[in-house]
């Protein structure tokens, strides 16, 4: 039995436990990512999981367990790191628009710092420090003056709802001494998602780098911890290859053994959320018919939209397929092209259009590729009230459930029925 | 005081009590859409109303009140609309992907037709019928061979995984006597959604009329039942008006009548989901943070992408601003345009651009309006692990609460957390 063999055995398996549509992951393909990146990064980078891209409390214990340590941006994303057993100072929480509840959290979980995204921020942040009597450290997210071509999102240079200015800072030389409950110690940009290029993740690196200690000269705040962000993307489409840990470190790394020597006491941090994730899911759907109309080959499938917007393309310009297959096929000639539907009332509810795939019949089994980021959490999984999929996590050949598939009762749990007579 | 200043007085203590993020929907506003076109509409159609739209059993049982019937896609809708007190017989049950579970629900129910869209769902139906010795009642949705311009997604005249192609229906003319277990009934087409001029509807409906006699002649069934669709739009954006339900009905009433008089015995169906929601709700957020960044100006609200998408314009190609307001200002003459964002880390995570607003400030409540349709159970409410947002129907001056917030215990509630020990 070949390997492929005996995974498509195991999904087919898990597939009638816990029913489809469903996610799996590959614990293995989890510390594949993130090893193979650290034993080649420069070691005074910290990694930090951006859960983000999956937040499944299970997720983020695995990769913790290999050494990562956590990005949040919401109290839950936050409780979730501390449960899975990731220290405080090993914590940052980012996002522009945090809640008073969020940043108390982050005082009371005394975290490494708080990613502060305008003055308006710091101002709130600084008045509930002083309310609790503490000392709050900061990073201050900036929006740089430069923009760096390569990203699929840029982040930089334009006006947006993330960080302060560059020269808005500039212009506030101040800064340190009008919040004395602060203690701003860092500074943190994004440039982008996505970034498939090695040169592009250099340059960034080293405008960041800049930008950092030009912020903590002019602003006269010693650089604890610099944040360079993070974007590295994964090739998902045709004509895409996914970024190799050993080109990027050979051009990152002396940009970044650069700083480290010359700041020894300074953190360094690198966010990585789809690039850990992204590789180790498959999202596992059962054809229900399959059809032709006006010329085209049709397979309607449990899944879609709902689950899995990433892989539909809504928010795309251009719908392109996700890696596709038949689960447990015979090598065979297609002898046509497919479109894999999903369940959902309306055209957009496509998987693949005119993907590469032996003929499918009612039963089988299709699973999508490099479906482990932005999957279920970022989908409409109440959509037709359907519910959020089960999600089962492969590790060293045990299949944990670290997700329950949503049950009829769950979806009516938090909905009350009132009484209107007719009339 | 002012009516208006009444409502936003409501909003403000609405928010206070269920906090912010919050949807409010007006059951004035509901009646007022399901009336308007009731009193006008041809009386031998019937108004079926599309859970999908707004899903909650509240909003179903006081549309049902008005004397709303039930379009439902899924098991959850169909249980949905039964709490909600609608007769088994005024239930249609339509979508591509029905599983084996939720055909067996519709017969377990006795609901007036399964809206059957491809032959294989007929066989499957057919067996899972007669294994049940029953007589499944089916419509055929079908796919036209024609289309009508002027909606926003055309269904008609294209490959589609919806419905089976009209000429494949004529290619099949035994299919009644094929299938001994169902009781073919009727026709279901369905021609494109966010329909805004009354001329489309109107070509939409002879066509549809026209067909499903065409069909049910060649095919020799007696049209039992015939559902014209719907896709009746709402005013969404600048530059659009609403459907006017007298110069509507003016149009599509003759259309309507001719067949109602020479078919005295046949159900005629009208599909309504956002047309009859949209305009009740409306999307409140918090500021909590303005800034300005590179000459734009932003408020950075609790509120986004995660609960509206609509709204936020994932999935459209132009951003265009749902109508949006700030609750309680006094009439001020905007002094700068306003981008209102979310707490997501992602640019595209924008309510509005640009827009004419009097200044916010932290603190306030902005209102998004016609947010009745497709809101929260369109959107991915656990992306960043935010939960899905509290719901509120105001009906004859009290407010009710018909969902309530996700807590951070619910996000919780369906993970597991397995042990990884470090290695």
């Amino acid at each position: 039995m070949t390997h492929e063999t005996a995974h498509d055995n195991r999904l087919r398996s898990l597939a009638a436990q816990y029913g489809t549509p469903l996610y799996v992951y590959d614990a293995d393909s989890f510390g594949r990512q993130y090893r193979g990146l650290r034993e080649a990064l420069c070691p005074r980078v910290e990694m930090f999981f951006s859960l983000k891209a999956n937040p499944n409390v299970s997720v983020c214990a695995l990769l913790h367990s290999y050494g990562a340590r956590a990005e949040v941006s919401s109290l839950v994303e936050l409780r979730t790191a501390r449960r899975a057993g990731v220290a405080p100072e090993d914590i940052i929480f980012l996002g522009p628009g945090k809640s008073a509840a969020e940043l108390a959290a982050c005082l009371d979980e005394g975290i490494a710092a708080v990613v502060c995204e305008s003055f308006g921020e710091l101002e709130s942040l600084d008045r509930i420090a002083a309310d609790r009597g503490q000392r709050a450290p900061v990073t201050l997210r900036v929006n740089p003056a430069f923009s760096v071509k390569g990203s699929r999102l840029t982040m930089g240079g334009k006006p947006r709802q993330f960080g302060i200015d560059e020269q808005a800072l500039y212009e506030a030389p101040d800064l340190v001494d009008r919040f004395p409950s602060l203690r701003i110690a860092g500074v943190h940009a994004y440039m982008g998602t996505r970034i498939l290029a090695s040169e592009v993740v250099e340059e960034n690196t080293a405008k960041i780098l800049d930008m950092a200690e030009r912020i903590a000269e002019r602003l006269g705040f010693p650089l604890e911890l610099v944040d360079i962000g993070g974007g590295l993307g994964i090739a998902y489409f045709h004509g895409e290859s996914d970024l190799d840990a050993a080109e990027l470190t050979e051009r990152i790394n002396p940009v970044l053994e650069k700083f480290a020597a010359a700041r020894p006491q300074t953190r360094m941090i690198m966010e990585l959320g789809r690039y850990l994730t992204a590789p180790a899911g498959e999202y596992v759907v059962g054809v229900r018919y399959v059809k032709e109309s006006m010329g085209e080959s049709f397979a309607v499938s449990d899944g879609g939209t709902h689950h899995h917007m990433a892989a539909v393309g809504i928010g795309s310009f251009v719908k392109r397929n996700f890696p596709i297959r038949l689960v447990g096929a015979e090598p065979a000639a297609p002898t046509r092209p497919w479109n894999v539907t999903g369940p959902l009332c309306t055209p957009n509810d496509t998987l693949v259009t005119k993907a590469e795939l032996p003929d499918p019949k009612p039963g089988d089994l299709l699973a999508v590729g490099r479906s482990g980021a932005y999957g279920p959490s970022a989908s409409p999984g109440l959509f037709l009230s359907h519910g959020y999929p089960a999600e089962v996590l492969v590790h060293e050949g045990r299949e944990l459930l670290i997700r329950e598939r949503d049950t009829p009762d769950d979806l009516f749990a938090k909905q009350r029925l009132h009484a209107f007579p007719a009339r």
